[in-house]
């Protein structure tokens, strides 16, 4: 068991460090902690103390801090290092993120530090694919096993090589022309006599994806099929390299994360609790005027019925409850639809069945919260009539939030636009704008005649 | 590259093979697919042909569905199968899984089912734990090495257990009291010259967490520090078991999900898009009914200013500004505030600077927002007098959106209930509450006043 250490207390250790300018311990005490860890702290220090002690900590170690660092962070402290840490650092760590770091330079300095790297041409091919793609995410293969040796010969080949532990638990194996023919795990090496040809215990079916395919897909065909591994080939089926496991964990949070902020209003995922306040007042800012703009829809609308209001201000009073019940039940039904839709439990071809559902939901909801406030308006109010129309209105609308809720994302994920994005603020301008006209209208032809 | 072929036309060809009642047609076609497909087909089966073809499946096959089905998906068909069947299949499940199945049966049937398991000892001491814990996530380690042995005994001992291909790529070591000691990896073992001792190669810094953690915690520590296995220790640090890389992306997933679903007003996250109408009933109408009472806290309000919007009927127009605009940003507030909390980027103490922070957010959104509202509302309806005010409103209530988004779910946090749950209900209760209250109170000062 190893105490998960309070990482403030190391924080404040090797501030004091730094301050006395003791390099030695500060060295020591951020080398001590474990990759994730090393960078909580590092991302605290101050920009100069990074740069003074970057350098100092060995190779490995600050490759790790990189790696873990935010892509605006790592830029940013790269920037700063001279040419030749910064070679030291690099030539340390895993090809993929070096592609990440690179590409996210200047063409300048990444031309420079490129330049200086001892596995350039590993780096290089990964530099051509998207960040958000499986091209994006994979790492070169360090060991590839043809598929006619044997599993002595596979172990003496592990031997010279000595890969990362981390990235050999599989093995993928190919033919002569490189093509991807199987996958062998170590053990299955290791448990075989040592003359079996890999041939003969590799798993001829392996999961593969092209380099163009989307991230999201990758990391959840990964957890779908419990890989911890996942090889990514050209179109002739050629091993291009490997996206590790980690990979895998890092998107899906990515993408839950843009999901949850998307449900909740804030379209972009960069936005997290410790961004400067102007960068998330960019961000959210723009869809709280868009916010506002939908809400004009059921201003006007109110507009219209300025004269109904201004006889009876009492129908005003339930305002809150008219549109606010069938707001909640559209979001309601819009979470489970966009979940649904993103861990792939429902696709719009299920779109009569989840409709159905809804509406039945609504239906239910409608007939309960409808009786429920005409009940309250009746006696609060004393109006029987006034009463009914709540009610009635309050029944519609829940129907309608049921539609609303399944029809919105289900046309989203049609025209191919994420559901999460667009779905919460059309939802709600919906539920909004029937749900005042739906009362006011009801309301303008009863209450007025029998009042 | 392996074709994800389209499970709707399997499921076809498996629904005409039972039809027909060609039972080797419909297995063959049930056995070529890969695990999660195979419960994916089957559980679009109707019940008898589900307790038909299980049976028929060879053991391991039916297994694995049993456990890729949802709990109570399993239970239904363990329940409908005959003693001897269940026994086979159970026999080739993992023992976490027959543990989760188990704790899921009547105390007759599981202790039936029980006696008639190979390995009980080794689900026994599973069955001690609640689901929700590392011991609840945890199987038995199949492979314990000890600190003395050298790695070509390891090997030998490999050779002969034979472990699970999915669980051996770290394999745990134990001192004489069998408390755990180290870690050492496969691939390890394999590149040291054959009479090393474990002990020289192992890592002794391994993490592991005791048996009563929470298995969100859990999932995170094993993301964090991208571990695909974790070893769960008794008190005496003793190993009891080890939380395999499957059960971390399940446990992340069900996290998300029960967090998406709590935001978006569904507080129960088994409620998905494929429960029974009525089920998802049960959880969203109660959640409704409390929305319901917290609007009438806003009609309240507005009852109080009946008066005010009877002269002026013109106020009621804006209503849906005021309250839809500040209730937005209280939303993203408080979501980025949830999220951070669950991923630990921030914690309760950071609270000071993140309430600063969307105050700040919310001043600059209060003082474009408002202004553009009330210049709207100035050149709609000509009075300079209801813009002034409908702006007032909108910049007070959008830094009240900032303070309530901020301090609600940390409050939540610090009274140890999770944010996400109470947090979306009591956010939009004070924005709208408060917006009313803010609106309606400058009008009636104002303008009954000047008008």
């Amino acid at each position: 068991m190893v105490d998960i250490t309070d990482m403030n207390v190391v924080l404040d250790e090797v501030r004091d460090a730094l301050t006395a300018e003791d390099w030695d311990r500060a060295v020591a005490l951020v080398e001590a902690l474990r990759p994730p860890d090393q960078a909580d702290v590092f991302e605290e220090l101050h920009p100069d103390s990074q740069s003074e002690l970057l350098p100092r900590l060995n190779p490995e170690d600050s490759a790790d801090i990189l790696e873990e660092l935010s892509d605006e962070d790592a830029i940013e402290i790269a920037a700063r290092l001279e040419a030749d840490d910064l070679t030291r650092i690099v030539n340390e760590m895993e090809p993929d993120e070096v592609a990440d770091l690179l590409g996210d330079m200047t063409p300048d300095q990444a031309a420079e530090t490129l330049s200086s790297i001892e596995d350039a041409d590993e780096i290089l091919p990964l530099l051509e694919y998207s960040d958000d793609t499986a091209g994006g995410l994979m790492t070169s293969a360090e060991v590839v096993l043809h598929k006619d040796i044997t599993t002595a010969e596979a172990i003496a080949h592990l031997k010279t090589t000595v890969p990362e532990a981390g990235i050999a638990y599989y093995l993928y194996v190919v033919n002569d022309d490189m093509r991807l023919v199987g996958v062998v795990s170590l053990l299955e090496i290791i448990v075989a006599p040592s003359e079996t040809c890999i041939d003969e215990i590799m798993n001829p079916e392996v999961i593969s994806v092209f380099a163009n395919t989307d991230q999201e897909a990758t990391a959840r065909l990964m957890a779908r099929y419990d890989l911890l591994a996942l090889p990514v080939v050209d179109e002739k089926y050629q091993l291009l390299g490997v996206i590790t496991h980690d990979d895998m964990v890092a998107v899906l949070e990515e993408e839950e994360t843009e999901d949850i902020f998307r449900l909740g209003g804030v379209p972009d995922e960069r936005v997290s609790t410790t961004v400067a306040p102007g960068i998330a007042l960019r961000a959210r800012l723009p869809w709280l005027v868009l916010n506002m703009g939908t809400a004009m829809l059921s201003a006007v609308v109110l507009s219209l019925f300025e004269e109904t209001i201004a006889q009876l201000a009492v129908l005003a009073v339930f305002f809150p409850i008219v549109a606010g019940v069938s707001g909640s039940a559209g979001t309601q039904t819009l979470t489970v639809t966009v979940r649904g839709l993103a861990l792939g439990e429902v696709s719009p071809r299920d779109g009569i069945g989840m409709l159905t559902r809804e509406i039945m939901i609504g239906l239910a909801n409608g007939i309960v919260l409808g009786m429920l406030i005409a009940v309250i308006a009746l006696v609060w109010k004393g109006s029987p009539i006034l009463g009914f129309v709540v009610g009635l209105a309050t029944f519609i609308n829940l129907i309608a939030a049921g539609f609303a809720g399944v029809l919105v994302p289900l046309g989203m994920s049609i025209i191919k636009l994420d559901p999460a994005l667009a779905s919460p603020v059309l939802v709600s301008t919906l539920t909004d704008t029937l749900g005042y006209l739906i009362y006011l209208s009801i309301a303008t032809i009863l209450l007025l005649r029998f009042i």
